[in-house]
């Protein structure tokens, strides 16, 4: 990889993608050191990507706690052609972030969603008197916690650095094994190599037991699913799109035989390739 | 059903769970009239169910837009004995309310986290300066906005009337199809007829295509599957309880053969009853 083959994230910098973009050039990129180009939304980052501004993107596509990152979903079945060339987990340990050392004082707390949702139950005990205000990433909380001194961010200890935020409490997580699972995504050939292959299908109408048909052609050649996951097309209440990670790689001959039965069964069908997976430091 | 078997549902008064709720008693408690009782949370409306202090529950379960209600997914698997009676489809027409009528100075949107979802693209079109704070319902939203003149909500035009704050734009929604089903729950006797059966489950751990194998117990019987959704244990990365709504009744042989083959083969099982679907007016 070279300089000029720069990396799309969910900025600004002081995400938790911006570290596992940062963990990815470390694994996977030594010698060189690729740009790291922050985007404000998902959706933005991907399409950079797709559009050729940038060789790479890395988002999040599941959290331990809260599940699917339904924006990459919707967004990577939106557009053609993506590749996944990697995923990396990184463990999430979030922070409560102010200038107010008093939890009783704190007015209001910002955050992306995710985070917010997996501090829940702490801020229900501890901060019940706080407005919760979603932002687009977690930096842009702990912008906004620094106008107010009575206003609070949750973000990483590495970002309380990096923009001068005192951490008040840490971690503040709900579930102590909280992590986050990143795809870093191209436009590509085919990626056929690693241990695992992510898809995306619709089914044709009016067949019954369509789904299960659908996984059957796995089960038949002893494929094992670590994931299923359902997401509405948006068009009428029960009709949905399936993501699915199977456990075997587009080199093997069985998963190609896979890709073709599902071909014939299903309404639309994407291939997001094969990639292996790589844990990264917090 | 008599006035003492009264309905917990996501309050306050003026939200889409007390419409829902409306279109509840008319359709099914006829020369009736229980109480309805507002709780602030999902959780709160469920647990007054299982404590005994309610009847009857009134949550969502999944919009047409964006997905599952995880909250009230994650809520049901938690407790035991939960028998749902009755889904409901209502349609859902989401407004702007502000006492500001030029967009342009509009500062803040108020609304649950699942309106604002599904008005994302508009808000990013036509209020793109302002803030979207996170509510927990859509009439804590209301009475948000009604504390400012430049701020705004998201909410039902039947909410508009009730809390006295104008309409500006009506209908907001990203798609035109939005609805939302709800799931009426109470802890009675197993619910054994209706169209549809909902289940969860957990899979017993190092089973490869264990998640196939239970499938394939609802396709040997003919028994389609309308729905299935995963969702993370909260324990570690890639542990799931799954979601499955199979269109059959547990009245029928067939679906209890199912019941049975799926005791032997998870790790644990929940089978929340039989039920009929009912489409509401909005």
């Amino acid at each position: 990889m070279n300089k000029s083959q720069a990396i799309a994230y969910l900025g600004p910098v002081g995400t938790y993608s911006e570290l596992a973009a940062w963990g990815y050039v470390q694994h996977f990129c030594s010698g060189s050191s690729p740009d790291l180009v922050p985007y404000s939304t998902i959706p933005q980052a991907i399409q950079a990507v797709v559009r050729g501004k940038q060789h790479l993107a890395i988002v999040p596509a599941e959290n331990s706690i809260q599940g699917s990152v339904t924006m990459t979903l919707d967004t990577v079945w939106e557009l053609e052609g993506l590749q996944i060339q990697q995923a990396l987990v990184l463990p999430i340990k979030n922070a409560l972030l102010s200038n107010c050392q008093d939890l009783s004082k704190i007015s209001a707390v910002y955050s992306h969603p995710q985070p917010l949702a997996q501090c829940q139950n702490w801020l229900d005990q501890n901060l019940p008197q706080a407005q919760q205000i979603a932002t687009n990433s977690t930096v842009e909380g702990v912008q906004a916690a620094k106008q107010n001194p009575n206003f609070a961010a949750i973000a990483s200890p590495r970002a309380a650095k990096m923009y001068q935020l005192p951490v008040v409490v840490c971690p503040i997580n709900d579930h102590p094994d909280n992590c986050t699972r990143f795809w870093v995504m191209g436009i590509t050939v085919p990626t056929i190599s690693g241990t695992h292959t992510s898809i995306a299908f619709s089914l044709k109408k009016n067949m019954p037991g369509a789904l299960v048909k659908t996984l059957a052609i796995f089960a038949e050649r002893e494929i094992n699913l670590s994931r299923i996951e359902s997401r509405p097309t948006k068009k009428s209440l029960g009709d949905y799109i399936f993501f699915a990670d199977a456990e075997a790689s587009l080199a093997e001959s069985r998963m190609q035989e896979v890709i073709l039965a599902l071909a014939d069964i299903t309404e639309k069908l994407s291939v997001f390739g094969s990639y292996g997976i790589t844990a990264i430091a917090g």
